[in-house]
């Protein structure tokens, strides 16, 4: 039994208390979770205060698993057959203290059937027509099992196999990824937890290319998404957001006569916008995005979710129009025009032989 | 019981299978789900694939949940005071139909009892701090209850008060609200869902003053965040995000002596990003952010986690030095640092007469 939550220092952090109770027991300082959280604060340059004395109060008989992210240690019990663990509520902090200490403790427990386990990262196939190709794979009588994990536009393949041995089911997921992949074909980006950001880093970082962003609709987040990934600034030059139509002449040189005529969401204006970009920054490559995420701004001839989203490079400019509709959200508008621009950028640099 | 995920058209979507194999009956399609599921992809401007049909598929005697962000319809079910829902796995998807399908029905069982909710939010104090400062009114037996949640380092105040009637439960939630405002002061920034983004583009558009901002180690995240508000252009003019020395001076006038003398990560940049965006953008206020987000790029006297935030404006500019520490990753420094930006816009915005 995994509980998460009201581990903090407050008054209405209560799980301790009520976990003491269930197991009958008192609850105990543990000294070495206490100084876990003194230095959790001495990191910070602060002193602990009394308050947190608290988060180091376990059930007499369990373990603590420590927090890297955070000052609230975590609790584990365990008696037999019977295991109870209590995680910080803090998403980032549950997270880490899942994958660093319950995941080994409960594959541990788990022990057994050796397994192996792939995972393939997709984008720009539905998850319908990915069901429909990989069908006879996807049995659920059969080993390895197969299943797919949709998450805003991109979509997992997980491959699990059962072996005698550990090798024996290694080989029998590697072979379903490799009829996965020649399947899938380009849509298939990278293994394991791969991000498209990643992906994209890997083949700028490879072929000695730079990149630059140039955003409207998405505000920033593209150049975000590619700077989550440590190193990042090897390849990323920088990026501009702009708003207004002035900024977009100001900054990247998109004549006024074009904003003027088409307007900012407009294919031109992409491709203005990209070109303006890669000249700018000097870099080898640039994304530009220019929409209506919503929920506001639609006319009648653009409704929300109209994006375009550009590439540039020394082969030029490639314009893509998005309609995604309105029903993701402002939110899923934004997010997926990321995704669709770095998809077209590793689409393009992967098929492209110029810089 | 609410179950979620497993509601896609793959074959490893197996949850309508096992929800109806429990409640012992057969599933049937439900002709108004059949329709959802086809206009979410005409909404696309794709055709439904065969595959996608199952989704309509629902165990008899159970309803339908409209999925407004995606293709897979949730279902409930009820019995007496049996009541089980099964929710998508998609993240949107889920919290959406959570809101706006699960919750009300949730709370129409629950009936009875009239209750008030506020939520206060803060930035800038300690979740120990808070609770030292709200002992007394975070006692268990006291009605409101008040309790906190910490969610990267914003602290929410929850005050859930019962009464006899709606009215007297929601003047003891206000009375508490109020006082935990006199006690907390500026660290409130809104009430509800507000987040500090809204908070900040509230203060902008209140005051009629236009922002900038450029971003090093942020890398466009604060830039996203601000933009995720709707209608934010109406005072975000744009942003700028540079790694290189050369971009910091070319697209922000930082002068180059400085960069040679102090390093990127230095308070004289970030004073002189922010002032150079300011400048650049022609805006009232601009924020700028330089640091060492980790993993790599520390050095003996700059640690990961040392960042500098500087504000600017027509009274000149405000640097903070921050020492996060590493213990949050990349990730948690990047998003901290956001936050303590905006926040040091905010709270110069709320005592400083000057546009």
């Amino acid at each position: 039994m995994v509980v998460t939550g009201g581990l903090g220092p407050t008054p209405d952090d209560l799980t301790r208390y009520a976990v003491a109770d269930v197991l009958g027991v008192e609850l105990v300082t543990d000294e070495a979770a206490l100084t876990d959280v003194r230095r959790c604060f001495e990191r910070m340059g602060r002193s602990m205060p009394a308050g947190n004395e608290v988060q180091a109060l376990i059930p007499q008989g369990a373990e603590v698993l420590p927090n890297a992210r955070g000052t609230a240690p975590g609790i584990v019990w365990e008696q037999d057959e019977r295991m109870l663990a209590v995680l910080p509520g803090v998403p980032e902090e549950m997270r880490a203290m899942f994958e660093t200490a319950l995941r080994p403790r409960l594959a541990r427990r788990a022990g057994a059937s050796p397994y192996h386990r792939i995972v393939l990262q997709t984008f720009g196939m539905s998850e319908a027509d990915i069901g429909t190709a990989l069908r006879d794979l996807m049995d659920r009588d059969r080993n390895p099992l197969v299943g797919t994990t949709a998450k805003r536009g991109t979509i997992g393949i997980r491959i699990l196999a059962r072996g005698v041995t550990e090798s024996e089911a290694r080989a029998l997921a590697e072979a379903d990824a490799q009829e996965v992949r020649r399947r899938l074909g380009r849509a298939v980006f990278g293994e394991g937890d791969t991000t498209l950001e990643q992906a994209v880093g890997a083949i700028l970082k490879k072929r000695g290319l730079t990149l630059a962003t140039a955003e409207s609709c998405t505000g920033g987040w593209l150049a975000k998404r590619i700077t989550d990934t440590p190193g990042s600034s090897a390849y990323f030059l920088g990026g501009v957001v702009t708003s207004a139509h002035a900024q977009k002449t100001a900054w990247l040189d998109v004549p006024t006569s074009i904003l003027r005529e088409h307007g900012a969401v407009s294919e031109p204006v992409a491709a203005a916008m990209a070109g303006g970009c890669r000249e700018r920054f000097g870099s080898d490559t640039a994304l530009a995005t220019t929409g209506i995420a919503g929920p506001g701004g639609a006319t009648n001839s653009k409704p929300v979710g109209l994006v375009y989203v550009a590439f540039a490079n020394a082969s030029g400019v490639e314009v893509k129009e998005l309609r995604l509709g309105e029903h993701w959200g402002r939110e899923g508008i934004r997010d997926r025009t990321c995704s669709i621009a770095l998809n077209l950028l590793r689409l393009r640099l992967s098929s492209d032989p110029n810089p």
